[in-house]
């Protein structure tokens, strides 16, 4: 037949689970996958937070982002000292950190006790970036470079992996089974936003999909946790979009903050401040104990 | 500058606002509309909830239905007698029961003593469905049908407006626009998905926009509410979907509930039945108590 | 199974295009619907040319103007004296020139000897455009507007159904659907761009999709005609797309043509002179009798 | 402003161009960059062709292609040894042919007296496969890979940067500008369709975007070549797909041509046969003809 059929009740083989999927697909409807990541635990009742400044700007502003976050009861710190950009030049103020913003993330890991996530770009720095990370990101750009997710798969370490902005679920659980044929069981899923034709202003470049969290759940047993701040690039949408994500099932959120947000070095249109923070975690608390989770 | 760039910080002037929705926009921050039908309102503390059938297959079920979602708490009884089809054929099952439909709808109303949300699609029908209906609803596929809106606006009856899968908040605002400018202020958004590249399943057609709830809520003081279940066209994620939307601080959710879903006249992949439909509205009360709303 | 798969060898049913386009379906490989409007025969190895203006904004410029593009050759001229506005605010200079500017289309049909085609947006004044109009176009805003459909097919006059920027080919034929079975065999599909994440410039809001045009062709027996102009928003990119269109397949191209773009009423980006069309109706023909075809 | 508008006349800066795309942009209105690889001019009137194989699956297959695309008049010969998979499984008969392939490709240039274009995907194969080719293809999901781009840049060999199906043409030029800068100016674009909601066959992934060829030219004097047969993913529409690339101006066309289409190792529905090839090299030639450029 040759014209585009979506039609409800169209018999589709459940072949592609069984083989292209045979790792990440759920082996019986409960299945889900959990495992603790220095102590958090994913896939169970808890949602773990994942909250931090967009770049690793200095050691001080990582360190009083990493106790302040930690004291509103964030589970892990994020903060990138490799940031991927779409053009090779760098402004003054948005230049990447690299080495110095590493050992800055292990400081702040240390001063705050709080466990760290941050992405890696490249597979000659993957060694260095698991020296400091307890939580290796593949960014969404990156989602389909299979060799640096073997690289970083072959590492034993938890895998955070971005969906890209134009892939689908069927891509995105490819590209998991690329990490989880390494024998490395703890990927988690991350819905960072969309391209679509309308995403409602000319500052916002993506739509976070929440529909994805339901249908991952459906046939995958990893756990799916989502970036509101990314997807909608505007802070006063970054809280609906949090608690949204928590009712639809999300296992995790991952938010960005910063201590002077309208001065953070790069995307200061969508960071939250600490005090915004910590009403939020109040607030994602109790979406996630209205449905049966927790956030604290 | 010749190529397209939604980067943050893009200087656009306010006049939109000011020009194309003098009636739809915000007059300050925390402007919202609140208004009531039938005792139910709109815009406040209060997330209304509209349940029923696609089509109203026949008076026993409507009248059924009525009872059974009046009893667990919804607000509206909502049902087809209209119902647009992409092709002029229907199958022995698909029918439409048109003046009939409205006649039971009517029967359902008085017996249950729940108000009715049900689509009017041709002028010519408008006064017959508002003699019904409590709320007429303007669907997808006429959201900028101007004349049948104006001609809709002009009956006084609540309108409920849903955003066509294609278009735009600012289409979806300038088509309310249409409807106020009559002097008809009760205008009620409804976000029911939009077209996009990935939706997740081969059976389901649009992605539910959760992202447009708050950017609607930034510009408009016009409640929004969603339809998980034609947007997911897919019953296991309605509820996520449902619950989402109020965390995300959706005014309304409108459900498909049906008796006996896989016997549903159309779309039987996506309803709920009368228990699951129970459940849900104690979870989305208890979402709503944690965003300082309520749906009971 | 419940991801979606969109692989190639899907199979999938023909049932389609025998229970929901039974008159839009090709019956045979090389079935291609033949027919003409005053003369000017569709389906053939003509490709016929519609040009003109917008808007119908006066007399005297739809006069000129029906004038300088017949005298390069084309073959419909086009124009709209009632004008869908996606709010319901005219500027000053935006009017819709409404009766006065049917009455004027009639002058310069007659003064030009060219046939014209113009749209039409409500019930109530198909006769009164009928009265004007050799062919009768729906916008994409009315493509799944059904009792309009059905009211303009049973004017006899042929119609051209443009695709709204939402929808599948799918809804296109099943709307193509509602004309053909009042028994009016002349239906023209005409492709005018699609709303997608990306569309290369800020100003322009669509995306010409060429690829319906084999798309098309595979299934129906309909002439599908483009529209650059609309789809583009940009004049620079008319002509490369007008030529595309026509080595796609087109059936037809619709063009926007004013005698002075930058003072055009409305959307003054997109149209182009009497010299570039000029220059364009050569450069068409050319591309045209390259794929075994014409346009002079 | 907090709504989209992407109205028409909206004042962006040109800043992008200058601060961004320094070594993309166009210095003026003209500016095409021109430049041979192996004698076969870009940017210039000539259209050059890639065509052959996905996959290089066997010496015979290759050298039997290298041979009859020579003969057809095609200026380079295609085919991946290496083959980016979205999952990690390769069945018995998709298997890349790596180093083997690369030497099969070796041979088939001597053979036939064509220069080459193949994928690398990694960093560590870049020189095998520089050793080889005559161009270095970029596929779609390593668009934004830039270390990998870097890398290959530094071969001083030209590079085809194919488009990812998410991206924007801004995030297009800002990859290409990681090659330019590092000082290697042969850089080619190439279009292979983008990811919308409609494709029009469930067989069918992609869009070919022509709209992008005359949005490059306006603002990159890089050449901008299309892929019909990867985004198209269907036979019948490459031939008018590839002819419409031409009339909008493509700076060339790569087509996928294999010996025996329905048993191609992978994507049996693109490829078109020899004799199909043989004929549609005229078809370009004469489209290319009719917009003063030329194929032969």
């Amino acid at each position: 037949m040759p014209i585009e059929n979506k039609a409800p009740g169209k018999d589709v083989s459940d072949a592609d689970m069984i083989d292209k999927f045979p790792l990440a697909a759920k082996k019986h409807p409960d299945h889900r996958s959990r495992f603790a990541v220095q102590g958090v635990e994913f896939g169970g009742d808890l949602v773990p937070i994942f909250a931090g400044p967009n770049m690793v700007e200095s050691e001080a502003l990582i360190v009083e982002t990493a106790r302040s976050v930690k004291a509103s009861g964030a589970h892990f710190l994020r903060g990138g000292a490799f940031k991927p950009l779409s053009f090779p030049y760098r402004s003054e103020k948005y230049t990447e950190t690299r080495e110095d913003g590493l050992a800055w993330l292990k400081i702040a890991r240390e001063a705050a006790g709080i466990p760290i996530i941050t992405e890696v770009m490249e597979e000659r720095f993957v060694d260095a970036v698991a020296d400091v990370a307890d939580i290796l990101q593949i960014g969404a750009r990156n989602m389909q470079n299979f060799p640096l997710l073997t690289r970083v798969a072959k590492t034993g370490k938890p895998v955070m992996l971005k969906r890209h902005f134009g892939c689908s679920l069927r891509d995105w659980l490819g590209a998991a089974e690329y990490i989880l044929i390494e024998g490395n069981p703890r990927v988690i899923l991350c819905e960072r936003g969309v391209a679509t034709a309308h995403t409602h202003r000319s500052s916002s470049r993506f739509l976070l999909d929440l529909q994805v969290v339901p249908a991952a759940h459906e046939v995958t047993h990893l756990p799916v946790v989502t970036d509101p701040s990314h997807a909608t690039f505007w802070r006063p949408w970054v809280k609906p979009m949090a608690l949204a994500s928590i009712a639809a099932g999300a296992d995790g959120v991952m938010l960005e903050v910063h201590p002077d947000p309208d001065n953070a070095a790069v995307d200061p249109l969508q960071p939250i401040d600490f005090d915004a923070f910590g009403q939020l975690m109040d607030d994602m608390d109790a979406v996630a104990k209205a449905v049966g989770r927790r956030v604290k």
